[in-house]
């Protein structure tokens, strides 16, 4: 072996078995985004370098994959393209290309794969599918209902019932911290550190956050206000003083009593200590949660001042990104997928005898039937018909049509059914037409059975 | 302006119009592909790097985009990743990889992007989409004849009738190389030229042959060859003597014999010219033009080796790759799309008077159609009624929906058509059911005409 086998490290083939399960759930998440007005867009997967850096914090930059400059870059190792990282600061470069052209309020959803040099582990790896939503010109409270909405209806239409949508605000963080005695040039580093509650506890929390350089009394006020799961009527109490934060906690009321009219309504949670890792981020976060899933299956937020860093003037934006993989492997686990996504092969199979004639008059019946919207294969050259019937068989194969030199006489074709073993002679000139109509179906069930499909 | 607001070179931003194009183009090609029995695949967009080299060829060793090894590949420049550079080599390895869970005819289609640093041109990109479909396991040439078919297919289903699918053997190249006085160890060097007819005429041919090493009295004999268009029984008999390349001749025969009972039948062209630029291929060799376009919108062939590379033992197989941006340049500058490829927003905007209970009655509303399958966008924000309808016709919502006070106290919602400016008060309850069963169109159609719409 000459050549490795395996696909990189982290990334993934999709098998046929893989790719419908894939694409019936890219299938159910296009459909629900369209029916809430967003547009599609796709993107390059690779960007120019600054594009990328410096938008995503300082754990973001470490994991974007760098591209050999083409000529010169190959022997001194200079870079100038990146691998796209996420979807969202794509996006604010293209609005902030097209601003003209684009309507006042644009709603886009894109569906690509990103790229992130991170450690794999369960549901993570290097190449992966996001579905985002975003929402740019409005800084109305209803965009980010909408987008709660959104995913909800996705997520309910896949079949789940007992998600989380965890709901927090950058300036209610914000203000807390202050509450605390963070100073404000600590406050992204705390976000950092605060983004990793779930994993390491608020213990590990307490060390990074000192690691970090806020000192104890700070790091002892601030911990406690996110061990209690407080309310937001609390909240607003606690920081009434703190006009931004004061707003911040109107907001996301707002969001809860609209989202009272939405399909969203019943998964939403405020959750205080939600973080979210991006540092692009500047009003409303969400992050969805399932009990059996360590981390999240989607998350988002507010983001008034991305666009602003390729326009030169702020936009308001706001966005929600689903993971197709952490979906993928929920619902495989669970059982999710109805059984016709797992059934997308062929449905007949046109057998050979020889590859002279027999292969013409094969060729023929296969055009044929596919003109009649028929999925065929044709069994490629001459071989026992047991043969081609175990093939078919071990393809899932329904139908096999055979066409040997009694039928070509006769005209008619032998079609069998793998299931039932029934078969039945059926004139050749009306074959595309009865199979459309259902009737291999109807006319060789498994005896005793009644055959629906 | 502090970030690069245009995508990298030769790369593209696809816009809501130009998805939906992209689209709509991509469903023909599966829906045609799946009709023949093939099974989708996807691969990674990054390989490991010795997964690609020694491929391609000269030409297209130098196209690869390589990526930085992560962590101490930052600053050595070491490279262990490179972006796909066509769906062939990965699906080689795939096969490699997985051949004993594969049925023994393993068919597969796969569309995703590639990625080579070629100059950029009209229709040639450095981020490009290809649709390729492969038949694995059989060296009949009823699979190439299939393969034909399914591209002959998909392009008239997008209403070509103007191409024309060349075809050739590497055999039978080898052969006239050999008549000519070629020696083997040139032979790859002499098809690298070779395929440069098109682009450089057979004085540039002759000039890049004998740079590459080969004589001016084989190139003399060689050239003539390719002049004048010789047919398939002339260069039988001119290669009878040669048995590789006679029975080259033959299968291609044969081909054309099976073809006739195609779709592919009337658009097959013998032509003893054409090389291919790929260094995989062992046989058939196809390539697909069109008047209008100096490139080619797919092309393929036999590649009997490729597979071994990976497994150590050779599997036949053979391909068809179709260029969807070449399909796309053509369709764009024919005017080939059909009408309602470029209509796909929203169906109905529904409007907002103040951001308290009206905004959340919107929701309602918003989530009521949809649920009954409408689309539908939410003006975000309280705006003057005339902005919004502006907004409407400017983003091409046909139909506004307005629920102020006074409609709110009646239970009514009025629903505007923005193309005849007819309005009608629609009662709530019943609003999804009304808008699904097709009555906005039907009762505020234009006066005087009858919109089926």
């Amino acid at each position: 072996m000459s050549a490795p086998i395996r696909p990189a490290r982290g990334m993934r083939d999709f098998l046929p078995h893989d790719v419908r399960r894939r694409d019936y759930v890219i299938r159910v998440v296009e459909d629900v985004y369209r029916r809430y007005g967003f547009q599609p867009l796709e993107t390059p997967a690779l960007e120019n370098i600054e594009t990328l850096t410096g938008k995503y914090g300082e754990e973001g930059n470490k994991l974007i994959f760098k591209v050999l400059r083409r000529g010169e870059g190959e022997t001194s190792g200079e870079t100038d393209l990146a691998l796209r990282y996420d979807l969202t600061v794509p996006l604010a470069r293209v609005v902030a290309e097209h601003r003209g052209a684009l309507p006042k309020f644009f709603k886009r959803y894109q569906i690509q794969p990103v790229w992130r040099a991170d450690r794999p582990a369960r549901g993570r790896f290097r190449e992966f599918y996001q579905c985002d939503v975003d929402a740019i010109g409005s800084a109305s409270m209803v965009v980010e209902a909408e987008l709660c909405a959104a995913v909800a209806d996705v997520l309910q239409r896949l079949g789940f019932r007992d998600f989380v949508i965890r709901v927090n605000h950058r300036l209610v963080l914000a203000g807390l911290l202050d509450h605390a005695g963070v100073p404000p040039a600590l406050h992204g580093a705390a976000l950092v550190a605060l983004d990793k509650l779930d994993k390491v506890g608020p213990d590990g929390v307490g060390n990074e956050l000192q690691a970090r350089g806020i000192d104890r009394p700070a790091v002892e006020a601030l911990l406690p206000l996110f061990a209690g799961r407080m309310e937001l009527g609390e909240l607003g109490r606690l920081l009434a003083t703190r006009p931004e934060a004061a707003a911040a906690v109107a907001g996301l009321e707002k969001l809860f009593a609209l989202s009272g009219s939405t399909s969203a309504g019943p998964y939403l949670r405020f959750d205080a200590s939600l973080a979210r890792g991006l540092s692009y981020y500047t009003g409303a976060i969400m992050e969805i949660a399932v009990p059996d899933l360590a981390g999240s299956l989607g998350g988002g937020g507010r983001y008034d001042g991305l666009i602003g860093m390729f326009l030169g003037q702020d936009i308001p934006a706001c966005g929600f990104s689903l993971g197709l993989e952490r979906i993928l492997v929920v619902m495989t686990e669970r059982g999710m997928f109805p059984a016709d996504v797992d059934t997308g092969g062929a449905d007949v199979l046109v057998t050979q005898f020889d590859d002279g004639e027999s292969a013409e008059e094969a060729l023929g019946l296969a055009r044929d039937l596919r003109e009649a919207g028929v999925r065929v294969d044709v069994y490629p050259e001459p071989d026992k018909l047991g043969k081609q019937f175990k093939y078919a068989a071990a393809a899932g194969v329904r139908h096999v049509a055979i066409m040997g030199g009694d039928e070509r006489a006769r005209g008619v074709v032998t079609v069998k059914d793998m299931t039932s073993g029934q078969q039945r002679a059926v004139p050749r000139a009306g074959i595309g037409q009865w199979f459309s109509a259902g009737a291999a179906h109807q006319e060789l069930a498994p005896s005793g059975s009644e055959d629906q499909e």
